[in-house]
């Protein structure tokens, strides 16, 4: 069936989160958000595009720092209403330099830092 | 440093997305939503429990059909704004049967069923 990223679910803001998986560790990297035109310059660039909530604006991810994501899969939920990216991650995913914004772990109450920054 | 549930940035109705990974294999699970009470259920029971926003109730996951989730790591990311919760699921994670919600990729324009319901 042909896929229309107009038939997504999206919230009031018209985005869907999207979480970026890498395609050959299984890490999860990061989540983010995407609107009806970020889905189809994804799906066409091959380039992993976002909707900066904080800039109003599109993101290609590493555009400005290097750190692109290509698009290996593209995955839409059971509900249309959550996306989920494979891809191959150059360099660290996260702003603050480390693979992937989940580098904090909650373990027995207290906060864990799992992986430090890359170099 | 000790983590405080309500530390969080929660969305205008006061939910945190929380993507579910199984700590095995790697596999996206699902994505859904928890207020800071259902972050707290989580922790202190070790069984994921989400906020259901079509019921407007707690939902501890697998609790009518089986299919439950016991935490294997909470994980929050750089923003405060996303949690990754890594799972020993029990049979499917998706109300389709299908052991990922996530069972629909994109390709080439067109839609693919990535895999089936479980038996």
């Amino acid at each position: 069936m042909g896929f229309d990223a107009n038939s997504l679910t999206y919230n009031e803001a018209g985005l869907v989160p999207a979480i970026a998986q890498d395609a050959e560790t299984g890490e999860v990297l990061m989540m983010a958000w995407m609107n009806a035109e970020a889905v189809k310059r994804t799906l066409e660039s091959g380039r992993v595009t976002y909707w900066s909530r904080s800039r109003q604006s599109f993101w290609i991810k590493g555009e400005s720092s290097g750190h692109t994501q290509e698009l290996v899969d593209f995955r839409v939920d059971c509900d249309q209403d959550c996306l989920l990216v494979t891809v191959k991650q150059i360099g660290p995913a996260c702003h603050t330099n480390r693979r992937s914004c989940f580098y904090t772990a909650v373990r027995k109450g207290e906060e864990v830092e799992l992986m430090a920054p890359m170099a």
